[in-house]
């Protein structure tokens, strides 16, 4: 029989350490994250087994209920409710998984990009999971996070993102300066901008995405298109007007 | 010189039935909301100024920078600091205004369309908030809401709106099957439908949004139309499946 761990202290190291992973910075430090939900978790089981070492559950039914999926190599822990509801901050009351952060490496920017390359800074852990899930439903693959990007492995993140984030291949650069240095095309969305709707797409690009509510710096080298509307509000939300960008380019970028 | 009233007191009457307002059911029941947002607040103060009855500040100074904008029929109110954070949930730190909700009339829908008419069941108020703002981006002037969707008025819809609101006319339906038996043509975005991309748009048009998760009854008579996708996540976020649906519309319905 497979061994299961019961865990009722607050003060149990591995407990202290999964609730570090509801916040960017306890996901940077442990290099682990925690994935909920319904259909999410038995999905990323499937596709994904190797990414996660750990499965944490509310009580042993629902364990035993999880255990036909869940590969001989994952540790088993059943929590005391109120410790687990601490870390079930969506409120599934379905077993979490532990997965490990792959690293993300620093981009070579100097090289081409190769189909569409996302280049974000979003903050918000929930705006960036609605993209991730948009960026993987038009093709897109590999993602260059600039530092004020929130991480994609945060729980709100994952849990917009739909197991986005297992799909896409994630680097880091240092900021805006060395994207702009790096190699193009290099294109923005910008009210000032060029109609979008009628851009000869190419294949290879990078597309970035600034800040909410801050938008990109005013002298980046980058071409501006713009998504025409009606002027009744004075912009989109950051991450609508991404995946409208995200969805010309897949459906009209070259064969 | 302009009265304004203190509140130092979580009994004022005042101040329990806007707290009410941060809620659904209060907003219904008071027929008002709470318009918090730095750029909000001074734009829809100059567009739609006879919307409001009262403005909120956390202090005197921060009433004082907001008055030349306020209209004299505005009712003045400094609150004690702890009571003003409970009302500031965006935590703005910036005066909030009270406005008054316009009645929902009941959808006469056998008329047929005028535009596009968007009728819609999202039962979260932020995933309201973003599609409203597309949807006034986009040239909707009619949102037909559905018994389970959010209010349109709740604080997190408003945030997420940017102001959409007050483009908008609002209408109410009691169900799907009563908008199914209205006037067409019906239109609603499924993974199995038409492809989105190639279809000639209608001017007039309902298109229906189900709530989040759900989806559509399975035998809503509406046409289907599909949003096509790499097929590696399993469907888009609601808002912006509708809000990629909406562009399309505006940019190649007819003249």
């Amino acid at each position: 029989m497979t061994r299961v761990i019961a865990i009722d202290s607050e003060q149990n190291e591995r407990f202290r350490t999964w609730e570090r992973l509801l916040e960017g910075r306890g996901i940077r430090k442990h290099g682990a994250f925690l994935l909920a939900g319904r259909k999410t978790v038995p999905e990323a089981l499937a596709a994904v087994p190797d990414r996660f070492t750990a499965v944490i559950a509310p009580d042993t039914p629902a364990l035993d209920q999880l255990a036909p999926l869940l590969p001989a190599h994952l540790a088993r822990h059943v929590l005391a409710r109120p410790l687990f509801e601490r870390l079930d901050v969506s409120g599934t009351r379905l077993p979490l998984l532990v997965g490990t952060v792959p690293a993300f490496a620093e981009a070579d920017l100097a090289a081409p990009p190769r189909g569409l390359e996302l280049a974000c800074a979003l903050g918000d852990p929930s705006n960036l999971g609605a993209l991730l899930r948009s960026a993987a439903a038009f093709g897109v693959r590999r993602v260059i996070l600039l530092p004020e990007a929130a991480h994609p492995f945060h729980p709100k993140c994952l849990r917009g993102a739909a197991n986005a984030v297992f799909r896409l291949d994630f680097v880091r650069t240092r900021g805006w300066a060395a994207l702009a240095a790096g190699a193009g095309p290099l294109l923005a969305l910008d009210g000032g901008g060029a109609d979008l709707t009628r851009f000869s797409w190419p294949g290879d690009l990078r597309l970035v995405l600034g800040e909410e509510g801050q938008g990109l710096p005013a002298d980046l080298a980058a071409a501006r298109l713009a998504i025409p509307t009606s002027g009744a509000v004075e912009s989109l939300n950051a991450t609508v007007a991404a995946s409208i960008a995200l969805q010309h380019w897949f459906s009209r970028r070259p064969a």
